[in-house]
Formats: structure tokens, sequence, C-alpha cells
């Protein structure tokens, strides 16, 4: 059975929410048509068939983050909406899943996990011998060094970058206003973080070292919704920051969480 | 040769710069006065002896994370005193270990880290049959919800508790005035992350498992601070979390990070 998934924001899927969606590596590779397995619709099809499900949305980064690595990863996973304007992400049963009510939250097996970076650094370390690497094969060293670039993703890129892109971006679509005092003022902040950047993807093809790494695919969603805004001139300005979004945007497996969000 | 490490809000040491202090668990274990290894000094004892250097000071949340994971694998490091009131964290030769500028930053051999949370785990892990565990020694799915817990740390808690724990005490220090607004709003925030802590806490002994581990320990600096204050109430009226509270606290190698606070 096929169906459509339309993606606005914050807004309840057009499938029932909770009802779980097939995205098979192979099936969205060639077409933007998902597939459903759904217990109710198709009991010869368990839907634990697929033994990992998200629950999330396709337009939060946070989600977006998980759905790069398990799509670099090859894996197959079900995606079950979660419907954000009726509030499901702060009711049960979705609070059993991730207790502070945000999206998104995985599902393996009977392991339950939430924080988008938690999850994917899950998926790279139970999955390491399926697709893409995600953590440099290297030595100890490397591993320390990309842990390094991964908190800083996390400390000093995305507390200004998700900042930004809610001004930019998710006030118009909540009706707010943005504040163009409050955008000069992170934008100052986010060019510190992208002249470190700069001088760092001078030494190394990606940030932790020449192997794409969870430390640079953490940064997609957020510079995703950036590169669609006046902030991209930040990125555009420094030569190797620019080449480093280029590679990393360019990603095939990127392609596919994109793709999700137009359908 | 002798010396005291007196602690100021952000003041240089008594020590020159960048004077290696080395730090003894069996010394600080015995009492309050750290010896030095200078290389001028005592050109006999060269500072190269103790392979792990921490350039931070230990009145800084990060830097006191850091120790705390050095003390609890009772290894042997130098404490090297970063001058921030002279603004050395913002110079070389402190931003070639750190571009971003801020402490601490670790070296270990010929290995450079940054961001405290890498510094931990790069410690637990590389140290891991020394001293205490710091990750539980349990299955894959032990870890990978141990890893959930350090991102709750690092994204829920630390960016609340530290904003009060600025607040109610840094800005004192630094001759600024609490905005009492601010701190409402943020002990609001404050109170629904412990709220979960609360329910998480009746279930396990330390919020990843029934083991101590850096998820644990991430949260000492702040809470050490803030129970300093009016917002312990928070943390004291909710009888799992009080309980926890006491008992990361208590760890003696805790005890160490805060007797370095007083010299």
């Amino acid at each position: 059975m096929a169906a459509r998934l339309v993606l606005l924001p914050l807004a309840p899927p057009i499938k029932p929410p909770h009802s779980p969606l097939q995205i098979s590596p192979s099936l969205s590779n060639s077409n933007s048509i998902f597939r459903t397995k759904s217990s109710t619709q198709s009991p010869t099809i368990p839907i634990t068939m697929a033994g990992i499900k998200v629950h999330g949305v396709p337009m939060s980064t946070a989600t977006m983050r998980v759905l790069a690595a398990l799509y670099e990863k090859d894996l197959d996973f079900e995606l079950i909406p979660v419907d954000m304007r009726a509030g499901a992400h702060k009711q049960e049963p979705f609070l059993s899943r991730n207790p502070f009510g945000q999206i998104p939250a995985l599902q393996d097996g009977d392991l339950t996990l939430f924080e988008s970076r938690a999850i994917t650094e899950y998926i790279a370390e139970e999955y390491s011998e399926k697709g893409e690497k995600l953590m440099c094969p290297g030595c100890k060293k490397v591993k320390a060094i990309t842990k390094v670039w991964l908190e800083v993703e996390g400390q000093q890129f995305d507390p200004v970058a998700s900042k930004i892109a809610f001004e930019r971006i998710f006030k118009g679509m909540f009706g707010m206003t943005t504040d163009p005092a409050a955008v000069a003022e992170l934008e100052g902040k986010l060019v510190r973080v992208l002249d470190i950047y700069e001088a760092r993807l001078a030494k190394s093809d990606f940030l932790a070292c020449d192997c794409f790494t969870l430390a640079d695919l953490h940064h997609l969603p957020a510079i995703h919704y950036l590169m669609g805004t006046d902030s991209k001139k930040l990125f555009e300005s420094r030569p190797k920051v620019s080449e480093w979004v280029k590679r990393i945007t360019a990603r095939p497996a990127w392609a596919k969480v994109v793709d999700l969000q137009k359908h």
C-alpha cells in the first residue's frame, strides 16, 4: 500500500498519528512514495518486521540527524509520525519513550533511546559493520579528537545555529516575527565559530579527520535550514567551510533526508 | 618545593601563569599543599614526568569536571593555571590548545584535547583499567543508555543549571547584579528537569544504571555551586534526587576537587 507523508511545520501528518511508515533505503532511493506497514491495515505484515522505529517528524532538526545516520548505515526503519500539533510528544505513550517530551525517540527491539546525538552514536556503534563508518576507523587518538568535535557541534555550533534557524525560519512558520537584533547578535557568535572551522578545515577534509564522521553529520540539519536564509553568506564567504558544506550536503544519505521533507 | 594555589574568580593564581603544579592523588589525599615540579625551578624533575596536563582553574565548572574524572581514575596530573584575568585563555599558546579560548584543555603526551565532556570520555576509555570505571561495565544496552544521560546533562540540565549558577554566584563575584526574574524562569525549567530525574532515580541508583558513571559525574560542578544557593531547595525537596546528590558529592574523588578550591 502506498502513502504520501505531508510535511508541514509541527503539522499532523495525513496518516493517522502513530501510523508506522516503513522507510526502506531502496524504496526511498527510487521514488518518493513510501510503503506503509501497519499492523491494523495489513495484519500479515507485522510492524515488528523492522526492528528500528523512529518517532519524530522529518522537519525537526533532531529527527533529521537520526534519519541521516540511519540512511548512511543503509538500515531499514519505520518513521512513526508524532502529532506535535496535538501535543502527542507531551503525552503518553511518547513520554514513556522520552520523558522530556522531545522528538525523536528511537526503538530498536526492546531498547528505547532519546537525545538525537546519543541515538546516532548508538547507530554508529551497534551497526558499525553496515554502510558508512561514521566514526573514523583510525587510532584511539582520532577517536578522542572526534569526540572533541562532536562536543563542539553540541556546545558551540548548535546553540547558536539553531537559534538563528528559529529566528529566520521557524518564527515565520509559527506566525511570529524575526528579531533582527537577535539575529545580528547570533550571527556575530556564529562567525566566531565558523572562523575556527575555517582554520580547522584547512588541516583536514572533515572536522575530526579526513573521514566523514558523526561530528560532520550532526551539523547537517541546522546547515540545511541556514543555507536557505541570508545566513548562508557566513558559510559561503569562508572557502574551506563552503567546500565542507558542499561536501557533506551532497551525500546521498542526506539527499534522502531532504527528500523526506518534500512529501 | 611547596606552593599554595589561591583560587579567586577568574583571578590569576599566585603562582606565575603556566607554572605547572604537580597534583598527585596521594599527596592531595594527605594534605592541601601541592608540590610543584617546574623545569625552571627544578631542572632535575622535568615537567614531562607527568604525562597528563590540565590547563585550567579549579573554580571553573568545566575544569572541575575533568579534575573529577582524573581523581576518580587515580591518575597523576599537572594542573597548569591559566591566567584568565590577563586573558591568557584568549591568547597563544592557549589558543593552540583550544581555538575556542575556553578552559580547560588537556594534554596527554602528544594528544591535545578540549571540551570537558570529550576529555572525560577520553580519560574513561584510555584509562579504563585504572581507578573507578566511570562507564558501567554492562552490556551495550547500558552503554547506549549512558550516552543518553550524558546528552541529557549536556543538553537539558547544564544549559539551565549553569545559567542559575551564573546568576546566583558568578554575577556577584564580577560585581554584577542577580536578575531575580531570570532566576525564577530558570528555576522553573530546572524543576521540570529534576522532576524527570526524580522519576528516573526511583528506578536506578544513578542516572544511567546502578553504577556511578560519567553521566552522574558531569553534573557535579553545577550541583556543587547550586547547593550553596537557595536553589538547593529544588534538589532537597525531591527525595531521590536529594539522595543522589548526597551520594555523588560524597565521593572521595569529588572531595579532592572541592579541596583544590580551598587553597
